[in-house]
Protein backbone atom coordinates (compact mmCIF):
# COMPACT_ATOMS: atom_id res chain seq x y z
CA UNK A 1 0.00 0.00 0.00
CA UNK A 2 0.98 3.61 -0.40
CA UNK A 3 1.90 5.59 2.60
CA UNK A 4 -0.08 8.44 4.15
CA UNK A 5 1.40 10.51 6.87
CA UNK A 6 -1.07 12.57 9.26
CA UNK A 7 0.28 15.13 11.22
CA UNK A 8 -1.25 16.43 14.22
CA UNK A 9 -0.58 19.65 15.31
CA UNK A 10 -2.17 21.74 17.91
CA UNK A 11 -0.78 24.25 20.93
CA UNK A 12 0.38 27.55 20.08
CA UNK A 13 1.83 26.30 16.84
CA UNK A 14 -0.51 26.68 14.57
CA UNK A 15 -1.77 29.95 16.06
CA UNK A 16 1.00 32.15 16.22
CA UNK A 17 1.86 33.47 12.53
CA UNK A 18 5.41 32.71 12.26
CA UNK A 19 5.58 29.11 13.95
CA UNK A 20 2.81 28.22 11.85
CA UNK A 21 4.43 29.28 8.66
CA UNK A 22 7.66 26.83 9.61
CA UNK A 23 5.62 24.35 10.22
CA UNK A 24 3.58 24.89 7.07
CA UNK A 25 6.43 24.58 5.34
CA UNK A 26 7.90 21.55 6.87
CA UNK A 27 4.54 19.45 6.14
CA UNK A 28 4.59 20.55 2.64
CA UNK A 29 8.05 18.93 2.46
CA UNK A 30 6.42 15.81 3.64
CA UNK A 31 6.74 12.92 0.77
CA UNK A 32 3.75 11.43 -0.63
CA UNK A 33 0.02 11.54 0.62
CA UNK A 34 -0.61 13.75 3.63
CA UNK A 35 -3.40 14.89 6.08
CA UNK A 36 -3.24 17.76 8.31
CA UNK A 37 -5.36 17.51 11.58
CA UNK A 38 -4.95 21.19 13.54
CA UNK A 39 -6.57 21.93 17.34
CA UNK A 40 -7.04 25.98 18.03
CA UNK A 41 -7.89 25.76 21.41
CA UNK A 42 -6.11 28.84 22.40
CA UNK A 43 -7.65 30.95 19.73
CA UNK A 44 -11.07 29.76 20.84
CA UNK A 45 -10.24 30.50 24.24
CA UNK A 46 -9.19 34.03 23.37
CA UNK A 47 -11.99 34.42 20.94
CA UNK A 48 -14.69 33.76 24.18
CA UNK A 49 -12.49 36.25 26.08
CA UNK A 50 -13.38 38.99 23.53
CA UNK A 51 -16.85 37.83 23.57
CA UNK A 52 -17.03 37.88 27.05
CA UNK A 53 -17.83 34.45 27.13
CA UNK A 54 -16.19 32.05 30.24
CA UNK A 55 -13.65 29.14 28.68
CA UNK A 56 -14.72 26.25 31.09
CA UNK A 57 -12.50 23.27 31.15
CA UNK A 58 -12.11 20.06 33.15
CA UNK A 59 -8.91 17.77 32.24
CA UNK A 60 -8.19 19.97 29.87
CA UNK A 61 -11.15 19.28 27.45
CA UNK A 62 -13.62 22.15 27.13
CA UNK A 63 -17.12 22.51 28.48
CA UNK A 64 -19.15 23.52 25.03
CA UNK A 65 -21.96 25.21 25.84
CA UNK A 66 -24.33 26.46 22.68
CA UNK A 67 -22.26 29.88 22.50
CA UNK A 68 -18.95 28.22 23.09
CA UNK A 69 -20.19 25.72 20.42
CA UNK A 70 -20.70 29.32 17.90
CA UNK A 71 -17.03 29.71 18.78
CA UNK A 72 -15.31 26.72 18.13
CA UNK A 73 -17.51 26.07 14.96
CA UNK A 74 -16.02 29.55 13.58
CA UNK A 75 -12.50 29.68 14.88
CA UNK A 76 -11.69 26.15 13.73
CA UNK A 77 -13.89 25.85 11.03
CA UNK A 78 -13.40 29.17 9.98
CA UNK A 79 -10.40 31.00 10.92
CA UNK A 80 -7.80 28.62 11.94
CA UNK A 81 -8.74 25.91 9.35
CA UNK A 82 -9.30 28.57 6.03
CA UNK A 83 -5.92 29.91 7.15
CA UNK A 84 -4.10 26.59 7.17
CA UNK A 85 -5.78 25.78 3.57
CA UNK A 86 -4.79 29.10 1.93
CA UNK A 87 -1.20 29.27 3.81
CA UNK A 88 -0.55 25.17 1.94
CA UNK A 89 -2.04 26.33 -0.84
CA UNK A 90 0.49 29.21 -1.35
CA UNK A 91 3.37 26.63 -0.59
CA UNK A 92 1.66 24.78 -4.27
CA UNK A 93 -0.11 21.85 -1.87
CA UNK A 94 -3.66 21.74 -2.86
CA UNK A 95 -5.50 21.75 0.50
CA UNK A 96 -8.92 21.37 1.52
CA UNK A 97 -10.48 22.03 4.72
CA UNK A 98 -12.89 19.76 6.11
CA UNK A 99 -15.22 19.22 9.49
CA UNK A 100 -16.40 16.00 9.86
CA UNK A 101 -20.05 17.49 8.64
CA UNK A 102 -18.41 18.29 5.08
CA UNK A 103 -18.67 14.85 3.13
CA UNK A 104 -20.50 13.28 6.22
CA UNK A 105 -16.73 12.33 7.11
CA UNK A 106 -16.74 12.14 11.13
CA UNK A 107 -20.11 10.82 12.67
CA UNK A 108 -20.55 11.47 16.56
CA UNK A 109 -22.86 10.90 19.13
CA UNK A 110 -23.42 13.81 22.03
CA UNK A 111 -21.28 12.50 24.65
CA UNK A 112 -23.87 11.48 27.43
CA UNK A 113 -23.40 13.37 30.70
CA UNK A 114 -22.61 11.03 33.66
CA UNK A 115 -20.34 13.34 36.39
CA UNK A 116 -19.58 16.15 33.94
CA UNK A 117 -22.03 17.45 31.05
CA UNK A 118 -19.00 18.38 28.31
CA UNK A 119 -22.37 20.23 26.37
CA UNK A 120 -21.81 19.89 22.74
CA UNK A 121 -18.92 17.49 22.57
CA UNK A 122 -19.32 14.31 20.54
CA UNK A 123 -17.73 11.29 20.85
CA UNK A 124 -16.48 9.91 17.25
CA UNK A 125 -18.68 7.38 15.96
CA UNK A 126 -18.32 6.45 12.06
CA UNK A 127 -15.59 7.69 10.17
CA UNK A 128 -16.49 8.13 6.02
CA UNK A 129 -13.18 8.10 4.50
CA UNK A 130 -14.28 6.63 1.01
CA UNK A 131 -14.28 10.16 -0.43
CA UNK A 132 -11.48 11.63 1.26
CA UNK A 133 -9.00 8.91 0.08
CA UNK A 134 -10.16 9.44 -3.46
CA UNK A 135 -8.99 13.14 -2.79
CA UNK A 136 -6.26 12.03 -1.47
CA UNK A 137 -5.42 10.26 -4.60
CA UNK A 138 -6.23 12.75 -6.55
CA UNK A 139 -3.29 14.82 -4.88
CA UNK A 140 -5.26 16.56 -2.57
CA UNK A 141 -4.08 17.22 1.12
CA UNK A 142 -7.39 17.25 3.54
CA UNK A 143 -6.89 19.60 6.40
CA UNK A 144 -9.27 18.23 9.38
CA UNK A 145 -11.19 20.49 12.02
CA UNK A 146 -11.69 19.44 15.42
CA UNK A 147 -15.31 19.20 15.02
CA UNK A 148 -17.69 16.71 14.07
CA UNK A 149 -21.61 16.39 13.15
CA UNK A 150 -24.19 14.12 14.74
CA UNK A 151 -26.26 13.78 11.47
CA UNK A 152 -29.09 15.39 12.54
CA UNK A 153 -28.10 18.77 12.33
CA UNK A 154 -25.55 19.67 14.46
CA UNK A 155 -21.95 20.29 14.79
CA UNK A 156 -20.11 18.80 17.80
CA UNK A 157 -16.75 19.26 19.32
CA UNK A 158 -14.69 16.64 19.39
CA UNK A 159 -10.59 16.79 20.43
CA UNK A 160 -8.28 16.85 17.68
CA UNK A 161 -6.48 14.02 19.03
CA UNK A 162 -9.08 12.18 18.68
CA UNK A 163 -9.80 13.33 15.34
CA UNK A 164 -6.53 12.53 14.22
CA UNK A 165 -6.56 9.19 15.98
CA UNK A 166 -9.71 7.94 14.23
CA UNK A 167 -9.11 9.14 11.24
CA UNK A 168 -5.57 7.13 10.97
CA UNK A 169 -7.75 4.34 12.25
CA UNK A 170 -9.83 4.63 8.67
CA UNK A 171 -7.18 5.36 6.35
CA UNK A 172 -5.53 2.35 7.62
CA UNK A 173 -7.56 0.61 5.49
CA UNK A 174 -6.66 2.40 2.19
CA UNK A 175 -2.88 3.21 2.89
CA UNK A 176 0.49 2.33 5.42
CA UNK A 177 -0.50 5.16 7.57
CA UNK A 178 2.08 7.07 9.92
CA UNK A 179 0.46 8.97 12.52
CA UNK A 180 2.34 12.20 13.92
CA UNK A 181 1.58 13.81 16.64
CA UNK A 182 3.82 16.97 17.31
CA UNK A 183 3.67 20.02 19.48
CA UNK A 184 6.34 22.36 21.53
CA UNK A 185 8.05 19.67 23.39
CA UNK A 186 10.91 16.69 21.88
CA UNK A 187 8.52 14.04 22.81
CA UNK A 188 7.01 12.68 25.64
CA UNK A 189 9.49 13.70 28.94
CA UNK A 190 10.22 12.10 31.48
CA UNK A 191 10.91 15.17 33.67
CA UNK A 192 8.79 17.29 32.74
CA UNK A 193 10.99 20.24 33.78
CA UNK A 194 13.92 18.53 31.50
CA UNK A 195 13.46 18.97 27.64
CA UNK A 196 15.70 16.46 26.90
CA UNK A 197 14.12 13.74 28.95
CA UNK A 198 12.55 12.32 26.16
CA UNK A 199 11.26 9.02 26.24
CA UNK A 200 12.74 6.90 23.14
CA UNK A 201 9.77 4.26 22.59
CA UNK A 202 6.60 3.98 24.99
CA UNK A 203 4.98 0.08 24.86
CA UNK A 204 1.70 0.01 26.80
CA UNK A 205 3.68 -1.66 30.24
CA UNK A 206 5.70 1.36 29.87
CA UNK A 207 3.06 3.64 29.82
CA UNK A 208 0.77 1.84 32.52
CA UNK A 209 4.13 2.36 35.01
CA UNK A 210 4.49 6.02 33.61
CA UNK A 211 1.06 6.97 34.48
CA UNK A 212 1.49 5.19 37.91
CA UNK A 213 4.24 7.04 38.54
CA UNK A 214 3.17 10.09 37.76
CA UNK A 215 5.39 10.81 35.10
CA UNK A 216 3.11 10.47 32.28
CA UNK A 217 -0.25 13.17 33.17
CA UNK A 218 -2.69 15.59 32.14
CA UNK A 219 -3.39 16.14 28.30
CA UNK A 220 -0.31 13.27 27.20
CA UNK A 221 -2.76 10.44 29.02
CA UNK A 222 -5.81 10.92 26.39
CA UNK A 223 -3.28 11.64 23.53
CA UNK A 224 -1.17 8.32 24.17
CA UNK A 225 -4.64 6.38 24.81
CA UNK A 226 -5.54 7.45 20.81
CA UNK A 227 -2.23 6.76 19.67
CA UNK A 228 -2.36 2.97 21.01
CA UNK A 229 -5.69 2.44 20.34
CA UNK A 230 -3.99 3.82 16.37
CA UNK A 231 -1.40 1.05 16.20
CA UNK A 232 -3.64 -1.59 17.27
CA UNK A 233 -5.60 -0.88 15.00
CA UNK A 234 -3.22 -1.13 12.25
CA UNK A 235 -1.81 2.53 11.88
CA UNK A 236 1.94 1.63 10.75
CA UNK A 237 3.72 3.75 13.50
CA UNK A 238 3.05 6.53 15.63
CA UNK A 239 5.24 9.07 16.79
CA UNK A 240 5.11 11.65 19.52
CA UNK A 241 7.44 14.54 18.37
CA UNK A 242 8.26 18.49 18.28
CA UNK A 243 7.06 20.28 15.44
CA UNK A 244 10.53 21.08 13.98
CA UNK A 245 11.16 16.97 13.69
CA UNK A 246 8.58 15.76 11.55
CA UNK A 247 10.89 14.34 9.14
CA UNK A 248 13.61 13.17 11.40
CA UNK A 249 11.73 10.49 12.82
CA UNK A 250 13.19 11.55 15.93
CA UNK A 251 11.28 12.10 18.73
CA UNK A 252 8.94 8.98 20.52
CA UNK A 253 7.76 6.23 19.29
CA UNK A 254 4.49 3.88 19.94
CA UNK A 255 5.20 0.28 20.36
CA UNK A 256 2.05 -1.83 20.33
CA UNK B 1 -25.02 17.45 -20.54
CA UNK B 2 -26.85 17.07 -17.03
CA UNK B 3 -28.31 19.66 -15.36
CA UNK B 4 -26.84 21.49 -12.20
CA UNK B 5 -28.81 23.99 -10.33
CA UNK B 6 -27.12 26.72 -8.28
CA UNK B 7 -28.70 28.47 -5.38
CA UNK B 8 -27.43 31.28 -4.13
CA UNK B 9 -29.29 32.72 -0.86
CA UNK B 10 -28.34 35.43 1.26
CA UNK B 11 -29.61 38.00 3.74
CA UNK B 12 -31.83 36.86 6.43
CA UNK B 13 -32.50 33.12 5.43
CA UNK B 14 -29.22 32.02 6.33
CA UNK B 15 -29.24 33.47 9.20
CA UNK B 16 -32.39 32.45 10.87
CA UNK B 17 -32.83 29.23 11.97
CA UNK B 18 -36.34 28.70 10.87
CA UNK B 19 -36.23 30.52 7.58
CA UNK B 20 -32.51 28.37 6.61
CA UNK B 21 -34.54 24.85 7.75
CA UNK B 22 -37.24 25.93 5.34
CA UNK B 23 -34.31 26.86 2.54
CA UNK B 24 -32.40 23.54 3.20
CA UNK B 25 -35.53 21.70 2.98
CA UNK B 26 -36.49 23.12 -0.44
CA UNK B 27 -33.08 22.99 -1.89
CA UNK B 28 -32.51 19.22 -0.78
CA UNK B 29 -35.92 18.60 -3.07
CA UNK B 30 -34.16 20.26 -6.28
CA UNK B 31 -33.53 17.35 -8.26
CA UNK B 32 -30.12 16.01 -9.60
CA UNK B 33 -26.45 17.81 -9.19
CA UNK B 34 -26.90 21.19 -7.19
CA UNK B 35 -24.62 23.73 -5.15
CA UNK B 36 -25.45 26.30 -2.74
CA UNK B 37 -23.73 29.87 -2.55
CA UNK B 38 -24.60 31.47 0.34
CA UNK B 39 -24.05 35.16 2.03
CA UNK B 40 -23.53 36.21 5.63
CA UNK B 41 -23.30 39.57 6.14
CA UNK B 42 -25.68 40.42 8.72
CA UNK B 43 -24.44 37.67 10.73
CA UNK B 44 -20.60 39.26 10.39
CA UNK B 45 -22.03 42.67 10.98
CA UNK B 46 -23.40 41.37 14.74
CA UNK B 47 -20.78 39.32 15.35
CA UNK B 48 -18.07 42.67 14.27
CA UNK B 49 -20.65 44.71 17.04
CA UNK B 50 -20.13 42.33 19.88
CA UNK B 51 -16.39 42.61 19.29
CA UNK B 52 -17.06 46.41 19.15
CA UNK B 53 -15.66 46.26 15.90
CA UNK B 54 -16.87 49.25 12.96
CA UNK B 55 -18.80 47.76 10.18
CA UNK B 56 -17.84 50.28 7.58
CA UNK B 57 -20.02 50.02 4.46
CA UNK B 58 -19.62 51.65 0.78
CA UNK B 59 -22.70 50.80 -1.48
CA UNK B 60 -23.66 47.57 0.43
CA UNK B 61 -19.85 46.00 0.09
CA UNK B 62 -18.00 45.69 3.14
CA UNK B 63 -14.55 47.47 3.86
CA UNK B 64 -12.55 44.36 5.16
CA UNK B 65 -9.27 45.78 7.05
CA UNK B 66 -7.58 43.02 8.91
CA UNK B 67 -10.25 42.52 12.13
CA UNK B 68 -12.82 42.23 9.75
CA UNK B 69 -10.86 39.76 7.75
CA UNK B 70 -11.04 37.69 10.64
CA UNK B 71 -14.58 38.03 11.13
CA UNK B 72 -15.76 37.28 7.59
CA UNK B 73 -13.30 34.05 7.58
CA UNK B 74 -14.60 32.63 11.16
CA UNK B 75 -18.24 33.61 10.26
CA UNK B 76 -18.79 33.05 6.41
CA UNK B 77 -16.68 29.97 6.60
CA UNK B 78 -16.88 28.60 10.27
CA UNK B 79 -20.21 29.80 11.56
CA UNK B 80 -22.58 30.28 8.74
CA UNK B 81 -21.27 27.38 6.30
CA UNK B 82 -20.33 24.39 8.46
CA UNK B 83 -24.11 25.05 9.89
CA UNK B 84 -25.44 24.61 6.22
CA UNK B 85 -23.52 21.83 5.52
CA UNK B 86 -24.60 19.51 8.85
CA UNK B 87 -28.43 20.86 7.92
CA UNK B 88 -27.98 19.57 4.56
CA UNK B 89 -25.96 16.22 5.93
CA UNK B 90 -28.86 15.79 8.30
CA UNK B 91 -30.95 16.15 5.10
CA UNK B 92 -29.40 13.28 3.47
CA UNK B 93 -27.47 15.02 0.93
CA UNK B 94 -23.50 14.76 1.04
CA UNK B 95 -22.64 18.19 1.55
CA UNK B 96 -18.68 19.44 1.18
CA UNK B 97 -18.46 23.47 2.53
CA UNK B 98 -15.53 25.18 0.61
CA UNK B 99 -14.20 28.72 0.31
CA UNK B 100 -11.97 29.69 -2.58
CA UNK B 101 -9.00 28.58 -0.60
CA UNK B 102 -10.21 24.74 -0.37
CA UNK B 103 -9.03 22.62 -3.95
CA UNK B 104 -7.44 26.25 -5.10
CA UNK B 105 -11.35 26.75 -5.99
CA UNK B 106 -11.53 30.28 -6.28
CA UNK B 107 -8.17 32.48 -6.94
CA UNK B 108 -8.55 36.32 -6.50
CA UNK B 109 -6.58 39.56 -7.07
CA UNK B 110 -7.13 42.29 -3.94
CA UNK B 111 -8.94 44.67 -5.49
CA UNK B 112 -6.53 47.65 -6.02
CA UNK B 113 -7.02 51.04 -4.14
CA UNK B 114 -8.94 53.61 -6.97
CA UNK B 115 -10.98 55.67 -4.86
CA UNK B 116 -11.91 53.52 -1.94
CA UNK B 117 -9.42 51.30 -0.40
CA UNK B 118 -12.01 48.10 0.35
CA UNK B 119 -9.09 46.16 2.12
CA UNK B 120 -8.74 42.30 2.03
CA UNK B 121 -11.73 42.44 -0.76
CA UNK B 122 -10.90 39.91 -3.39
CA UNK B 123 -11.58 40.35 -7.30
CA UNK B 124 -11.84 36.64 -8.93
CA UNK B 125 -9.10 35.98 -11.18
CA UNK B 126 -9.41 32.17 -11.86
CA UNK B 127 -12.41 29.30 -10.95
CA UNK B 128 -10.59 25.52 -10.68
CA UNK B 129 -14.17 23.54 -11.48
CA UNK B 130 -12.26 20.35 -12.45
CA UNK B 131 -12.07 18.73 -8.73
CA UNK B 132 -15.62 20.20 -7.61
CA UNK B 133 -17.43 18.75 -10.90
CA UNK B 134 -15.68 15.21 -9.79
CA UNK B 135 -16.91 15.13 -6.33
CA UNK B 136 -20.73 16.84 -7.96
CA UNK B 137 -20.51 13.19 -9.96
CA UNK B 138 -19.78 11.25 -7.26
CA UNK B 139 -23.08 13.13 -5.56
CA UNK B 140 -21.56 15.56 -3.44
CA UNK B 141 -23.50 19.01 -3.20
CA UNK B 142 -20.76 22.21 -2.51
CA UNK B 143 -21.78 24.63 -0.27
CA UNK B 144 -19.35 27.86 -1.44
CA UNK B 145 -18.78 31.05 0.85
CA UNK B 146 -18.09 33.87 -0.44
CA UNK B 147 -14.10 33.53 0.36
CA UNK B 148 -11.33 33.51 -2.32
CA UNK B 149 -7.62 33.66 -2.09
CA UNK B 150 -4.97 35.04 -3.71
CA UNK B 151 -2.23 32.38 -3.68
CA UNK B 152 -0.05 33.61 -1.61
CA UNK B 153 -1.42 32.60 1.81
CA UNK B 154 -3.96 35.14 1.89
CA UNK B 155 -8.26 34.45 1.95
CA UNK B 156 -9.83 37.50 1.13
CA UNK B 157 -13.65 38.38 0.85
CA UNK B 158 -15.21 38.58 -2.13
CA UNK B 159 -19.02 39.09 -2.55
CA UNK B 160 -21.15 36.25 -2.84
CA UNK B 161 -23.32 36.72 -5.88
CA UNK B 162 -20.27 37.59 -7.42
CA UNK B 163 -18.92 33.81 -6.10
CA UNK B 164 -22.11 32.16 -7.59
CA UNK B 165 -21.92 33.98 -10.87
CA UNK B 166 -18.19 33.11 -11.27
CA UNK B 167 -18.95 29.30 -10.38
CA UNK B 168 -21.80 28.90 -12.90
CA UNK B 169 -19.84 30.37 -15.55
CA UNK B 170 -17.10 27.42 -14.59
CA UNK B 171 -19.25 25.13 -14.22
CA UNK B 172 -21.35 25.68 -17.58
CA UNK B 173 -17.87 24.15 -19.25
CA UNK B 174 -19.35 20.88 -17.53
CA UNK B 175 -23.22 21.15 -17.21
CA UNK B 176 -26.21 22.79 -18.30
CA UNK B 177 -26.73 25.29 -15.30
CA UNK B 178 -29.32 26.99 -13.77
CA UNK B 179 -28.73 29.84 -11.16
CA UNK B 180 -31.48 31.23 -9.13
CA UNK B 181 -30.74 34.11 -6.97
CA UNK B 182 -32.92 33.68 -3.65
CA UNK B 183 -33.44 36.42 -1.48
CA UNK B 184 -36.66 37.94 0.42
CA UNK B 185 -38.59 39.63 -2.70
CA UNK B 186 -40.15 37.60 -4.96
CA UNK B 187 -38.10 38.95 -7.38
CA UNK B 188 -37.12 42.23 -8.89
CA UNK B 189 -39.53 44.82 -8.26
CA UNK B 190 -40.59 47.97 -10.44
CA UNK B 191 -41.81 49.69 -7.30
CA UNK B 192 -39.82 48.60 -3.94
CA UNK B 193 -42.73 49.06 -1.82
CA UNK B 194 -45.24 46.71 -3.56
CA UNK B 195 -43.95 43.41 -3.37
CA UNK B 196 -46.30 41.58 -6.21
CA UNK B 197 -44.71 43.97 -9.02
CA UNK B 198 -42.11 41.74 -10.07
CA UNK B 199 -41.01 42.11 -13.38
CA UNK B 200 -41.18 39.02 -15.28
CA UNK B 201 -38.70 39.13 -17.70
CA UNK B 202 -35.09 41.89 -17.96
CA UNK B 203 -33.18 41.82 -20.80
CA UNK B 204 -30.02 43.96 -20.86
CA UNK B 205 -32.27 47.24 -22.35
CA UNK B 206 -34.67 46.74 -19.67
CA UNK B 207 -32.16 46.71 -17.42
CA UNK B 208 -30.71 50.35 -18.66
CA UNK B 209 -33.68 51.81 -18.67
CA UNK B 210 -34.50 50.84 -15.14
CA UNK B 211 -31.37 51.66 -13.64
CA UNK B 212 -31.41 55.01 -16.01
CA UNK B 213 -34.83 55.33 -13.88
CA UNK B 214 -34.18 54.37 -10.66
CA UNK B 215 -36.38 51.77 -10.84
CA UNK B 216 -33.30 49.22 -10.27
CA UNK B 217 -30.78 50.30 -7.92
CA UNK B 218 -28.48 49.45 -4.86
CA UNK B 219 -27.22 46.11 -4.39
CA UNK B 220 -29.34 44.82 -7.17
CA UNK B 221 -27.33 46.71 -10.19
CA UNK B 222 -24.17 44.05 -9.21
CA UNK B 223 -27.08 41.41 -8.94
CA UNK B 224 -28.26 41.96 -11.91
CA UNK B 225 -24.84 42.40 -13.45
CA UNK B 226 -23.54 39.09 -12.49
CA UNK B 227 -26.86 37.23 -13.70
CA UNK B 228 -26.11 39.24 -17.24
CA UNK B 229 -22.57 37.98 -17.27
CA UNK B 230 -23.56 34.37 -16.46
CA UNK B 231 -25.76 34.23 -19.36
CA UNK B 232 -23.61 35.75 -21.36
CA UNK B 233 -21.07 33.37 -20.72
CA UNK B 234 -23.15 30.36 -21.19
CA UNK B 235 -25.22 30.20 -18.16
CA UNK B 236 -28.64 28.41 -19.71
CA UNK B 237 -30.75 30.19 -17.01
CA UNK B 238 -30.88 32.73 -14.50
CA UNK B 239 -33.61 33.52 -12.38
CA UNK B 240 -33.89 35.80 -9.03
CA UNK B 241 -36.67 35.27 -7.31
CA UNK B 242 -38.06 34.44 -3.29
CA UNK B 243 -36.04 31.53 -0.99
CA UNK B 244 -39.72 29.84 -1.94
CA UNK B 245 -40.01 29.67 -4.83
CA UNK B 246 -36.95 27.60 -5.98
CA UNK B 247 -39.18 24.85 -7.47
CA UNK B 248 -42.01 26.85 -8.96
CA UNK B 249 -40.10 29.08 -11.54
CA UNK B 250 -41.57 32.48 -10.64
CA UNK B 251 -39.86 34.87 -10.25
CA UNK B 252 -37.87 37.26 -12.46
CA UNK B 253 -35.91 35.45 -15.57
CA UNK B 254 -32.88 37.30 -16.98
CA UNK B 255 -32.77 37.12 -20.58
CA UNK B 256 -29.26 37.50 -22.10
Amino acid sequence: MEQLTIVKVGGKIVEEEDSLKVLLKDFSAIKGYKVLVHGGGRSATRMAERLGIESKMVDGRRITDAETLKIVTMVYGGLVNKNIVAGLQSLGLNAIGLTGADLNMILSDKRPVKTIDYGFVGDVKQVNAELPVELIRSGVVPVLAPLTHDGKGNILNTNADTIAGEAAKAFARHFDVRLIYCFEKKGVLSEESDDNSVIPEITPQIFEQYVSLGMINGGMIPKLENAFEAINAGVKEVMITHASEIHTGRGTKIIG
